[in-house]
């Protein structure tokens, strides 16, 4: 097995497959011009000669891993700059951007000026203010990040301390950090890349606080990057994982910006003072939903990246010998093994035609606020918001099990599986904590069933509440039969909770109180609903897409959906017994299904992960690269440490020797 | 709130406590004796003037990070030492060290000379090499380490390939590495700090191998710390934690070694070649089952360091805004945090009463053993398996839940907790992989259950099998009860997986491939199995602790154990559902009874923290310190970044401004 030939057991794997990966790899993409695209863009990121580390990242100093990160930064997002401007015109989940982005290891510091900085300004500046800031932000001759969160408040908004207080004399607002909580904490590329800023704080004016708006402040001198006088930022520290995203930390004192600083598309404050009321401040979720939406299509990724991983690792290692006279076998004959690591594979197939569902109707929702109508609005939040909370985590543990199912190897940097969990995890706290998410989801099922119970008429996402419970009908195990189970499932998770919460109000409790004695159940009634949502939509979405796809192809992607299914059947399986008409046979039955999805599946595994088409300069992998030379990377990694460099540290002669001889 | 002044959330906690938390300190350490001997050795290190770190050790390269960890052993081992060698003589589950090990922030170079080189030593060297090894080590004028997994081998102990072929005519070992998976890979300490090093290799003699037998080897020159010719050693590179634990490979060249470098208190080869086996093989059980035993007890403490952290912290965090005309609460009191907070609580103490029952056990095997009786190795064997596999996964499992309960802040390496979430996270691998140790249960589960079937006397902690399903009695929703419905779910589970393995048998299977196709319900009847055991010992031990304390106290550790128990019942729902007797309505009181323990705990849970008794030099958390001064030491962390000394990064010169100048 020398350099550059492929391992024999992926080569193996790859010749049993029974479907074109092609074919796939541009479902996946959203088409043949789409991948073709993509590998256009990946083929300049890749061809970068500026893009060689001197040494590896994970063996540098916090401050050198920053320094490296805004150096590839400047030279990838140069070399990108058409697709950036294509791409902040047309936006949508797309894996053609990501894949460019994913050419730094961990977080750039530069990923919040096109995620947050910018669709800010397109969202909540005004027309004039636009023209001023668009075509600088878009051309990258100012950098700007979002600074919302502050050191004592994340969660709730109306909290927010840093205040902007209008003065009308020199037709200024003036920030102010009134205290050390209020200090902003957390923004990527805040420390020390940004010198813009959308700061968001509490407009005060003539004496009444209006609560909060956004800010666009300008924080550093464009020329020298010295922060303005007034202006206190600087990095917050060492993190999990975002080790080059910059994170930092701003406070104002008494620091002046001129009024137009306010981004006035929406509410205003006039040159007098006068405050001018949002008109349609429903469009402002509109950027928040919309970075839920790629939020669930960046999980169906990471879940790609990590079943990539594990599933080429498996195939290359061998262990145990549970027949004396035969060799160890793959470690991906293992069916435990299997059933760690395709729940992943089917994960992100399922997270990919969600985020594309979600996609769909969050235009239709637009396009309706943009006339004035906001009647589908609170279904598309709610949805949004649980499904955010539930792909999250599932990407998290499953990117976990990923890791794990690698063993001590997984636990390597090299592997990249502990960054891309790092990575994975976060996204359960940023952009609405989860358990914050599945209660505001509650809040409208709980709605919802009291319409349910009027029997009035119920947006799509919760018409199966209509009339849950009445009858429940004979239990299948197909796939169709399996969805209605986990709707029956939501809607006796949605009763309990409803019941529980309106049983501590007859006890007397105010309602916040009960609300909140009930959260635990509103939550599993959230999540319940979330995975029938899930359940439903990708079945949906795949017999559509299998019915397009060539025989070979539709039989493997209807494989991968029912073992989704029947998987969240099975640990479900408790509350399917709860509220549903499953028989104890029925979950036997169900767990013989899921064994044999399993076998049908494993011949496929390696080409499933192969049309992902992630290449090994994004992937970042010593366990999953397409050759499979998994011990020979691992020790090519290993020997460029710094300290290999050198047979005997110093540490030895100052420190170890005078120990071990008793003279420290 | 000025330094060292307490935050008054937290006093305000400490004055409703119901309970004396000395008291419980006490029975955690094992006695008021322990608790004092504990304090005794953590003064000794934390007034030790040179563990004072020019800057804080998450901002180092890899390399200085390793040198600073040297430093730091060394000092806290010297100053220990007394401690050190006393406790080489008197083994078994203790805080005393423990704490003192946890002076140092991660793992330290030098764990595995007193977890793995020294007991390996004291239980596998004959007398003569014991005389001459055991006090050059005790005394640390040698360093050693355990090296046994190999690059391409780790579960699977008889596939290691390293060598140690007899020469009779130099009466020599000669050592070889013969490919490059053949490399040990992962022992800690290894790369640059041991001089010496167990090696576990392929034993030929006379032309036939004997299998894998330890040998103890020098690897380094004691006075240069070169590595000896026919040596190559190194390390392996940076992982997800143990950033400091010095993990090394090595691979052997016609290393020469003594016939005596063998150890040989159970098999010896003789000077003229001839391989004498070893009469009591089973002993070496010991050292493994032991380990074991002490994983248990070390995740006891990693979650009473987690719960610690994240109970301070959201007793100190306030958020949202439920009741308009009321100020932002602790966190604390949102029962969703209650529901992640205190069960990680409750398993802090179940694992170490479980782990204490365990250690009894283990003595008590031991004893028979030396005198020749293995009857009751395989069910220690077998418990130890899964109690293993289930706390560990269940710690790292729960300490990410104390970690992301505590939003963004638990994401910063201040924290502490993604530290802790690494070396946690890593025990589910080390030292016998989960799903393969719970398979091991299950190969006894399987004979246990073929015995209770026909009826023969059973060992204790599977009596339980006997008769199970016969008839199920009626559900009761007290402790008692829910123990023995664990138990019926154990049983349940145990035999569908027995029928799952013979059907599989019956449709002509081999063995290997039935048990391999039944793998996935095996696992779960292990996991069944060790949670019946957890919720027995636990509730046993509780009521024999409760009935030796106060009133007050008493009255909290079984609403912790209770809690416990519903916990565990609710989340089995679906298994109680399936094996006993349980009904819709009693699962409806279970999760009434869970959200009442929740609030009954609630007034003490700080109390409860506070009684693990970590001492903040110990603890290492801006976020769990005694004074709750959470912001103020997050701030004060950020502030020693080396990013934050200069106002502006050279990288800004360097790439940025050329970049935004479209310059670059």
């Amino acid at each position: 097995m020398g350099p550059g030939k492929v391992n024999e057991d992926l080569v193996a794997e790859r010749r049993k497959c029974t479907f074109d990966t092609q074919e796939l790899t541009y479902i996946i993409d959203g088409g043949k011009e789409e991948t073709q695209k993509r590998h256009e863009v990946e083929n300049i990121v890749t061809s970068i000669p500026e893009l060689q580390d001197p040494i590896p990242e994970e063996y540098m100093s916090h401050k050198e891993k920053y320094e490296n990160a805004v150096r590839r930064a400047c030279y990838v997002t140069k070399a990108l700059k058409n697709f950036v401007i294509e791409n902040a015109t047309k936006p949508g989940p797309s894996n053609r951007y990501r894949s460019a982005e994913a050419a730094t290891k961990d977080v750039t510091p530069m990923a919040l000026h096109f995620s947050m900085f910018l669709p800010t300004l397109l969202g909540q500046a005004s027309p004039e203010q636009q023209e001023k800031w668009v075509p600088r932000a878009v051309n990258m001759e100012i950098i700007g990040t979002y600074a919302q969160t502050e050191l004592g408040h994340g969660t709730f908004l109306r909290g927010l301390e840093t205040t902007a207080t209008y003065d009308p004399t020199t037709e200024e607002f003036v920030l102010n950090s009134p205290t050390l909580t209020a200090y902003k904490w957390w923004p990527g590329g805040l420390a020390h890349t940004a010198n813009h800023c959308v700061v968001v704080a509490q407009l005060h004016s003539k004496g009444v606080n209006h609560g909060v708006h956004p800010f666009i402040v300008q924080i550093r001198d464009e020329d020298t990057h010295m922060p303005l006088p007034g202006v206190k930022v600087g990095e917050i520290g060492p993190k999990l994982s975002f080790s080059t995203a910059n994170n930092g930390f701003l406070g104002f004192d008494n620091f002046r910006v001129p009024r137009d600083a306010m981004l006035m598309k929406n509410a205003q404050v006039l040159k007098d003072g006068t405050y001018v009321k949002s008109r349609l401040s429903k469009l402002t979720y509109g950027t928040m939903v919309f970075i839920r939406v790629m939020i669930v299509t960046d999980m169906a990724y990471y879940l790609s990246v990590g079943a990539t991983i594990a599933i080429r690792y498996s195939a290359v290692r061998h262990q145990s010998k549970p027949k004396e006279n035969e060799p160890e076998p793959q470690i991906l004959d293992y069916v435990t093994q299997q059933h760690k690591l395709f729940i992943a594979l089917a994960s992100s197939h399922a997270f990919r035609v969600t985020g594309q569902w979600l996609w769909t109707t969050f235009v239709k929702v637009n396009k309706a606020l943009t006339s004035g109508n906001a009647d589908t609005l609170p279904e598309l939040h709610a949805v949004a918001c649980c499904l955010k909370a539930v792909t999250t985590r599932d990407a998290a543990s499953m990117v976990e099990a990923c890791r794990m199912s690698c063993g001590g190897h997984g636990y390597m940097t090299s592997s990249y599986l502990p960054i891309l969990y790092g990575i994975t995890t976060a996204a359960c706290t940023y952009e609405g904590e989860n358990t914050v998410l599945l209660l505001q989801t509650a809040r409208f099922l709980v709605k919802a069933w009291e319409q349910a119970v009027d029997r009035k008429a119920m947006t799509p996402t919760v018409a199966y509440l209509v009339g849950a419970g009445d009858q429940r009908g004979a239990w299948s195990s197909q796939p169709s039969g399996i969805t209605r189970g986990m709707q029956q499932v939501a809607a006796g998770r949605v009763r309990s909770a409803v019941e529980a919460l309106q049983k501590h109000v007859k006890s007397g409790m105010a309602y916040e109180d009960a609300w909140n004695a009930a959260s635990v159940q509103l939550v599993a009634a959230s999540e319940a609903h979330c995975r029938a949502v899930l359940c439903e939509v990708y079945w949906t979405e795949t017999e559509r897409l299998a019915a397009a796809s060539s025989r070979e192809l539709g039989a493997v992607l209807k494989q991968l959906a029912e073992l989704y299914l029947v998987y969240w059947a099975l640990e479900k399986g408790g509350d399917l017994l709860l509220y549903s008409n499953i028989s104890k046979t029925d979950i036997a039955y169900l767990r013989d299904r899921y064994e044999e999805l399993l076998s049908l599946i494993r011949p496929n595994a390696v080409g499933l992960v192969d049309a992902f088409d992630i290449r090994d300069e994004i992937l970042h992998s010593t366990l999953g690269a397409y050759d499979g030379r998994v011990y020979e990377r691992l020790m090519e990694e290993a020997l460029k440490s710094p300290l290999n460099a050198e047979p005997v540290n110093q540490s030895f002669h100052k420190y170890l020797k005078p120990f071990m001889q008793g003279k420290l």
